[in-house]
């Protein structure tokens, strides 16, 4: 009797530690994607007539808002990423008109610097991507043959900014804060708001502050979402997730057995894009908290993703 | 008197030579800017909200055009310019959720390659671009101190689309014909349309479709507008003139003194932009003659232009 | 009994194939290296004091010979790799003395293009590389942890041509002209040399006299040693195999189901290095067959290879 | 007569003044080199047969050093100089034999980093080089077209190790130490040698010691010669000059009008080479102070200079 309690504590106690961490879903459950087998473009599959309509309704005064960060060298960068723009020596006077010609050669991980666009080239659950592509059939060293930022196109859709830190009072959310499902619910509910399947979910944090001021703590730490909010927000069908923060997800996450979740959830499990490193304090300041979002990632074939500038209209 | 009538012919054929060719305004007939001294956005200064609602008001379908060529390897470049793209090894997974990043590095005159906005750090007359800023002041060897594409911002006007191989009813024009200024004004007319003042004027010539399938001879020649014409577009006061080709001018230019004019005219001396390599084929069989045209150029500071996706919507 | 006898001749032929192919050694076949578990530099710890001096005292003459090719951008290059200059603007002039600096950015498998040198991190069988270090293990996103150039140093030693071309009476082998042991000895004999262990033997197969003039011939196919007198040579100790064709290895190997042998039995098997695209024109006219070669590859930490230069002296 | 005196005494001192700082000659007075109007390889003339047996003889035990620093991502960088490596994906199992392929594409100024051997191409007084080439007629976007590295070829000579550091008593010569002329010499007496026409000069400062410890350090400031030195080296008819610190010249230069003589002096002036960033520890530690030096520049077409991997040979 004893040896049966004995283990049913320890069948308690590891059900315990098994709920606390996340488990990516295997292949099964997620494959084929809900857009169908063979499937490359997931959440952009939302791009139709009505969801372009939905978006140019909400342009009523012609407010434009700049989302995209500059892109030079002093932006802050993930370890071993890159920038660098090298100017050419202006080409020889051309013609009686002596036509002078400047232009750069820029080198970068230009799907994966700056304000950039996640795709679902980028991110694995092992060696298993979106729609259960396997890694080793479809990379090469010179791109991506399926999943590559080529197959999504220019994205119009309705943009909702959920101010996290005015629901928190703050300008700044604390650098480890996991957003939890209740933030955003009461957010939505502060700002009178629901959310609609393709919709662009962008979340103002605050952490944008330091871009450019603090580079080095704003890559090393910041809060945001997690397993469960991310969760909660993939079941609102998004077209995108987006945030003033490098990778979405709160770093480190509160399971330290886990690296960047979110991640996996919006790129290879769910099919729906990130968007990092956003410029939200105009948007923020001016509360423009819905308005038509556009973005237009570089066609770069087989990319993880592109360096993007996108505007928010109203 | 055989003579002064020897002189005097010389004299008419010398000036009918001068007449025949075209000299770049000096200094003092274009600076400052009609848009003010220290001016670095010219026509960007017609983005207000006026001209985002102008063109808003066109979406009407939500139909989308991509307007924005792959970037690719195979791709027509000009001589010396390069489109390199290397993915790196997978990253190795972390966390105990396994997760594998992918991303690459890329190698390009990035603001000059592929579908390319160009902005004004792109060209001189002399050593003096837009504005009288001159060469030496602002060149580096790491970007422009001014007139950058990063001063420019995301871009959304009224687009026009000017289908001059229709109005010849050709498939595509022949490799050196010359858009006239009454080739615009029938085309114009036929399509019922009339330009206004911040308007993105493309031309469709049908050499995009070349792109791809014979690229040498994409980029060796090819139809487009020369001095008259982009004259003659200048005074129509537009955001940019695009095209489908690489370098909007006909090329050769006519008068074979000249090197690409057009560039000079609009980006040195009246300071709009050009949009090149824009992919028009679907515009035109479509006959989406009027459309917002939406292009948002990356943050590339210092940059002389970008490499974008633009698309059109009506 | 006419079964037996067809599955006696199906047995024979079967063999006779097996016999045909070469199969890389298992693992523990081939290591520890006999340079002792955990050596990375394999045939460069022949360079002791004694391999120097061996090699000075053929220095007699004082003539040089320059054995590497120009690195410049109409040279062949294997698909996918790349070699890139772009000179940088000039500096501006500082002080008094307007001192103007210039300097170029080049892009390039560094390792890997022009008169190169390869070393163990280049190759592998399955996921294996030379004393058995595994790929996954050493690999990074930015160099080998192991295996690296840098662990090599600057070689000098007897180098030993080998001409085969004027062996067989002509100025260039047959395109796929496989050379065999007997050549191997032939020339020698013929030459009146002998190979010693550290040597580097440098095989004249007139086949550089393509370089530059017809690149896509010279990358397609060559001729070259294959499993029988590579692995000959291996048994006599080189410091290293070098050539003037890309791949050392005939292309395409005449068993079609190997991909260049040569590569593993040096790199991987042996731990003998190889030298590739060597400019051995002047060197074969001028009879210079035994002389002191000096080869200084570059420190680049965790590369496969480096570019070089080296010489020839006698 | 006050007035005369005081015209007097200004005098003197503009005099006094203007003798203190240095002044490029003019191009009659240093054009053409002594190696021939159109001469492109200056001191690299000196490489003569017996050039090459003079160096030989000096190897009698066969001790290589190794004067080439580790090129990797923590090395000192001039600012906006760069070198990254990124190794590719192996490339898919190719044949029977299972062989993977790997190389790194390499982004660096490989002319200007690591140690580096500078040539002519380098360095400007105002728009003139070495033998009066001038800027702008030999400059393009994609090398220079005279005076490249490519025209230099391996140098084999006899080098000389000057150690300043132990003439001083010390292990690091103070950060702005000017190496005088005296020193010079004091030094040559000290270790009982004299210089030869075509000499490697190599100057031990002990500045090295910084490298990869305190890189900022390293490239602030640095002790070496100035313009008195170099001339008198000059008159020495070296081949070239080396050091353990970047640019050769002390840094700030005393006079703080000039930016670095000591590269025109060498580069453009009498036509002689630098060689920078040389690891001299052990060949001051074991007083090798007469030695075969043998350093090999890429043959980078139109490139100002090589990263090198040099040894030095007794």
């Amino acid at each position: 009797m004893r040896v049966t309690i004995l283990v049913a504590l320890v069948c308690i106690h590891a059900a315990a530690a098994d709920a606390q961490t996340w488990n990516p879903p295997a292949d099964s459950a997620r494959c084929p994607s809900k857009w169908g087998a063979g499937d490359q473009r997931g959440a952009a599959n939302h791009m139709k007539p009505d969801t372009v309509l939905r978006a140019a309704r909400l342009i009523r005064t012609g407010q434009v808002f700049e989302l995209g960060r500059r892109l030079e060298e002093g932006m802050p960068l993930q370890t071993t990423r890159t920038f660098e723009l090298h100017t050419k020596r202006t080409a020889p006077l051309a013609g009686s008109n002596r036509r002078g010609s400047n232009e750069e050669i820029v080198l970068a991980e230009i799907g994966q610097v700056g304000t950039q666009f996640d795709t679902f080239a980028h991110q694995t659950i092992g060696d298993s991507l979106y729609n259960c592509f396997k890694l080793e059939e479809i990379a090469t060293r010179n791109g991506f043959s399926k999943l590559g930022i080529e197959n999504i196109g220019g994205l119009m859709t309705r943009g909702v900014l959920l101010d996290i830190a005015a629901l928190k009072g703050v300008e700044m959310l604390p650098e480890t804060y996991e957003i939890t499902v209740a933030d955003l619910q009461q957010a939505l509910q502060r700002q009178q708001l629901t959310l609609q399947p393709g919709d662009a979910v962008i979340l103002h944090t605050g952490w944008g502050r330091l871009w450019g001021k603090e580079n080095d703590r704003y890559m090393r730490t910041n809060p945001g979402i997690d397993v469960a909010a991310s969760e909660w927000l993939a079941r609102q069908d998004p077209m995108l997730i987006g945030a003033d923060t490098a990778p979405i997800n709160v770093t480190p996450s509160p399971d330290s057995r886990l690296s960047n979740p979110v991640h996996q959830i919006a790129l290879v499990v769910n099919g729906f894009f990130l968007l990092e490193n956003l410029r939200l304090d105009e948007l923020a300041s001016q509360r423009a908290y819905e308005f038509a979002l556009i973005v237009e990632p570089l066609k770069l074939v087989g990319a993880t993703g592109s360096t993007v500038a996108p505007i928010a209209i109203r």
